[in-house]
């Protein structure tokens, strides 16, 4: 069997191309003991994985010449678990994985396979991890969010909606704005391409933000932050502004400042921190789904070989909601 | 009787000189009503009203041709309290005021008068809360201090010592840092003008800084944040490195982005968020005082007068521990 693999042929220096990427062939493995073989149905595509390209963060820096990872959706062929077991993992950018047993998590499929990887994966749990236990807002704050139409954003500000705040989104166009305001209940949406967005931003949270979700650091963190009320919180989520780039912009002036006169938190987590707690957030989750009082946003790109041109627009913020690419069938 | 007034005469532009001060003399009013008549005994000298002077934070800003403003323990004369209380209160820069009975809180004196302006004081009250409750080390964890022969930092870092951790401190003199590990029993200490302090740092802190409390924020921040361990704390208690000029820099580099890597809660307080605690903590500072465990670094200027000087040279580091102008005769 042939596993047809897509690697990261080239660290970027500046704006990632297409030509940092290569495709390759190798046969596929047999699984060793404790091992599964999967195949890849569904693969996420994360604007974090440009983020490990530019160095060591929260795990080691990428190597050229290697199979890009990614978090995906796949089947269980063979090994040390029944085959057709679905299973969410990490095969990365390739048909066919072989990995230890404990890193691929069973999924009950009890929704669309997508769904796994967005509003009931691992976006889908940043963004309730994130607001609920380091954003604490209360009903009737201001909360804003910024790539609120992202896979992280357009669930965390339909369970703020959920949760009694005012929801103010901001992204980059004026088509995720209207389906923001539309479709999923946000009370008011911004452009961060707006020359004014000092005084859009204050326009739209007259009364301050108690709560800034903050996706993308850069000059929207710096503009939110002198409206941030009195003991407000900035959930540190993302920093996608600062990911394309090898030289990232000085950070924001007003920090730490303002984070002593306004005695704010500003406070970064990781999904990975509440493991323990993620099959609750997903019952929860799944069932706000099923109810329609959380709508899923999503896009899916056929063929693994689109998997790097859907990362680069990924980054330039052309997506809608959760980009998936759809790698091999779906039985869903 | 005539007051003696110290004025802010001119707002700064750039760094604090004595030109921006002048003297004045006005008659003492009589206190009316639910007021009370004081005479100024000794009185702080506050780095934050270098940032008062600057622009608005958790108050107005200063106005030109106004008394300076400043916190002082001060001897009722007249009013609705008895004459001889004596009271911790804002008399700003001069020999007699007039207040409001309830912005003077009268002081059971156990202790030398100057400690109520410093390790029982503010300054002492701030190092409190914001170790125990903002930074809420636990015992063997390394926590790094700035500023700290400061009024604050001195305290702040006896106590970490005290709760188990091991402390570093940060200043910008050899002697302030033979002091601090000779008498105050911290493990190690830096110098911040060594062009070596990120290797200086890691050095002293091999196992990584699990808790910085910080003073100054600038460079000196930004050195120690990729050093800080996942889940660590910034306790954000000042900015003495950005108050003495008009073009303070850019903010740290690394923020946000390392606070989500490293899941890093960085928090701003005012010790004045927590005046219902403030007697308890008091009498726990009085008690390490007493016996010892808690030793009190200040040093008094004679004479009012001498009060913009003595603030010049506090913004420049001259201090060592809580630098206070004694404006009239002291019982204690």
């Amino acid at each position: 069997m042939i596993n047809h693999q897509i690697l990261l042929a080239e660290l970027p220096e500046g704006a990632l191309q297409e030509r940092h990427f290569a495709t390759a062939t190798s046969r596929v493995a047999d699984p060793g003991p404790g091992e599964v073989l999967v195949r890849t149905i569904l693969l996420s595509i994360d604007p974090a994985t440009r983020a490990w390209m530019a160095g060591r963060t929260y795990r080691s820096q990428l190597q050229a010449d290697t199979v890009m990872p990614g978090f995906a959706v796949a089947e269980v062929l063979a090994g040390d678990l029944p085959a057709g077991t679905v299973v969410a993992c990490e095969t990365g950018w390739q048909e066919y994985a072989v990995l230890p047993v404990k890193a691929a998590r069973p999924i009950q499929v009890r929704s669309k396979l997508s769904h796994y990887l967005g509003a009931l994966g691992i976006t889908g749990l940043t963004a309730y991890f994130g607001l609920l236990d380091v954003g604490r807002p209360n009903p009737g704050d201001t909360v804003v969010i910024s790539a609120a139409a992202g896979a992280t954003g357009s669930v965390a500000g339909q369970l703020a909606r959920r949760h009694g705040c005012r929801v103010v989104g901001i992204t980059g166009s004026a088509a995720k704005n209207r389906l923001l305001e539309a479709e999923l209940g946000f009370d008011a949406t911004l452009n961060h391409h707006s020359p004014a967005l000092y005084d859009d931003l204050k326009g739209a949270c007259p009364t301050g933000v108690d709560v800034y979700f903050d996706n993308v650091g850069g000059r929207v963190l710096e503009t939110v932050l002198p409206q941030m009320n009195t003991h407000g919180t900035i959930v540190c989520c993302g920093v996608v502004s600062q990911y394309d780039t090898t030289a990232p912009a000085p950070g924001p002036r007003s920090v730490p400042g303002l984070l002593v006169t306004k005695r704010l938190r500003m406070q970064g987590f990781l999904v990975t921190d509440y493991r323990d707690r993620w099959a609750t957030a997903e019952t929860q989750l799944a069932g706000l789904i099923s109810s329609g009082e959380l709508k899923v946003v999503e896009e899916i790109i056929d063929g693994l070989d689109n998997a790097p041109r859907a990362l680069i627009g990924l980054l330039a913020g052309e997506n809608l909601g959760k980009r998936i690419v759809r790698a091999g069938k779906d039985p869903s």
